[in-house]
């Protein structure tokens, strides 16, 4: 009876911990246990207040393959105005309902489930199975997956293929393969005037005015077209603020917060650059602070996504289609290091939302696409 | 010796009274009890938070000479940032600092001491002398001078001449001479957008991408040349906010707010038309709050006007210049009853800012102006 599959089972288990982030709340302990069992050896990494697991098997000194994923979820917000309580793992019609479902307890659990089974089935299989487990995914990323990237490229621990359990489909699981991310980078823009009474602007310098035709200039410019695998680079103005709040006072500084989503035509150096040209053109008396969220990364061919896609198609009938949309995940770190990175997980319209689900039907058909990765890389291929 | 003027004695007693707009804090006590002294009929007028006195000391059925001011203050902002405590008068060399100082409990205090001798020469001289006090002037300026005209005007009380203690001066006390005012025209607009994710761009509709162009638009327009009399209309975008605080999320709404200090070259009509037309150009959806803050007004001949400019030139040796440039003043309320108006005060160079400060020797002049100027009016002229 498919409301006893295993990865139910273990999903309900993980939502029914208050894992919200960065608080793992005990779920790594759950998983390790479960991995533990398969011989994988544990590695717990504390970095500040983010537990971290990493968790490897070696059958051989082949390939190594990893799974990522976190176990802590976005808060729930006023849990009055959920359906259910949001970590009370309820199932009605085929749906299991809980803060964490598909981003992305749900993941985790099928592929602790596919791992037992192919391990089963396959105990002497090649290569090597890990785990790259965080708890601060959806906090400030600072602690979690790329400190444990960090620590294995000290020790030049190389991850070759890497599935990332983010919620990347549509309409049913495996609609869509995430096979890469726009680059994402972000400027805090201070442009400094002269602070004055309105009556006065001879005295004074607006720097609303100075910036208005750069800030114009911004919103217009096409930074690139984009590829076949990437939309064109967006930007967009998050936040702008000046001025004292009196009516009649010209503000000193203005405040611009801004972040690029960038394609693999455009480098966050060029973007800078271009920026920068565009602000200077303009006259203006600025600084700006960069935060530079991530580089795009692209897999676009490759034993990974070869394996991948068959997988979906073998479980679904349907050929996945790839796409490089959305926001920024922890495959932004793990991608750098030279490994292939895909993004395969649950749909995404209930995420961060209130009443967060996944269909019980798309949890099972997830189990089946991880143990068929594994068999495709491990057996099949080596 | 002069630091013992009796003007300096007396601004200083009223800078130390921290009125921080609409808080008279005891000033208008102050200067009452100095006017009862010579026989003004005190009256005092509360509207809400405002004390008003209305003082006047008729002599004969002649003319009524009215002077206008203020005993608030603008806040003194962090008072660390200050070389001398805001509310504790500080003498140095010569230079009297202290919030309000220049706007204008300096003028206050030479207007009182200007009374005294004044009326000690002449104590039968033609018409009446009366004080129009305010405690809102820096605040919303609801319930202060237009309040107390209109009371006046009920009554059919009429102001012939009207002195606003305003910091008129450039680089010495009565160097300018104020013979009108720019009228002031504030709009609050709200353009809306639709807020989304900075991923999803295409989801959203980005309100600061789409105002750019009318902002920068707005802020190039020449919207008259002025005149003989008035510098040409400006207009200053004073606060504009955007953006949840979030680095990921394109705002839903901007708000902007602007000010514009027209001269009799527009009126306020027609600045609105020109407005909505390059916001409905650009094809914004938005909203528009105006405030009408006052019409311009000119004082360009007449006796006050002579009294003042004889006055400042046998106290200075030096012709006044005429000007309307400068922020708005209550001035714009007393003028639409008919009064002439004029506005004559200290140098304006460090008023709303740290370290606000008068020289003794502008006060010591200003008392004898204004005591020249009541006697060229009350004694000469009638």
């Amino acid at each position: 009876m498919s409301h006893d599959h295993p990865t139910l089972q273990l999903a309900r288990e993980l939502i029914s911990r208050r894992s919200v982030t960065p608080d793992d709340a005990g779920c790594q302990q759950v998983i390790g246990k479960r991995l533990q069992a398969l011989g994988f050896n544990l590695e717990t990494m504390l970095f500040e207040d983010t537990l971290n697991l990493w968790a490897r098997r070696d059958s051989d000194e082949g390939r190594l393959f990893c799974f990522a994923g976190h176990t802590d979820v976005v808060p729930p917000g006023d849990e009055d105005k959920w359906q259910t309580p949001p970590f009370t793992p309820t199932d009605i019609d085929g749906i299991l309902f809980g803060r964490g479902a598909a981003d992305m307890k749900g993941s985790l659990a099928a592929m602790v489930v596919a791992t037992e089974r192919f391990i089963d089935k396959y105990p002497q299989h090649a290569g090597s199975i890990a785990y790259l487990i965080t708890s601060d995914e959806e906090g400030p990323f600072i602690n979690g997956t790329t400190r444990v990237i960090d620590t294995l490229e000290a020790r030049n621990e190389k991850i070759d293929w890497c599935i990332v359990g983010e919620p990347s489909s549509t309409d049913y699981c495996g609609d869509i393969i995430k096979h890469g991310r726009r680059g994402s980078l972000t400027g805090d823009l201070q442009v400094w005037g002269i602070q004055g009474h309105v009556a006065y602007p001879h005295l004074a310098r607006n720097p609303v005015h100075q910036a208005a035709p750069a800030l114009h200039e911004l919103a217009e410019t096409v930074w690139d077209e984009g590829n076949d695998a990437f939309p064109p680079t967006s930007f967009q103005i998050s936040n702008l603020h000046a001025g004292t709040g009196a009516g009649n006072v010209i503000p000193g500084t203005l405040h611009v917060c801004f972040n690029l989503r960038f394609s693999t035509e455009s480098t966050d150096e060029q973007l800078k650059q271009r920026i920068l040209a565009i602000l200077d053109k303009h006259g203006l008396d600025y600084a700006i602070h960069w935060t530079h969220n991530g580089q795009p990364f692209l897999t676009d061919s490759g034993p990974l996504l070869g394996a991948a896609e068959n997988a979906v198609e073998s479980v679904t009938g349907r050929t996945p289609v790839l796409s490089t949309a959305g926001g920024t995940s922890d495959g932004r770190f793990i991608a750098p290091t030279g490994a292939q990175v895909l993004e395969l997980g649950p749909v995404n319209a209930s995420i961060h939302k209130v009443d967060e689900y996944v269909s019980h039907q798309d949890l099972i058909n997830l189990t089946d696409m991880y143990e068929k990765i594994l068999y495709n890389l491990l057996v099949v291929q080596n």
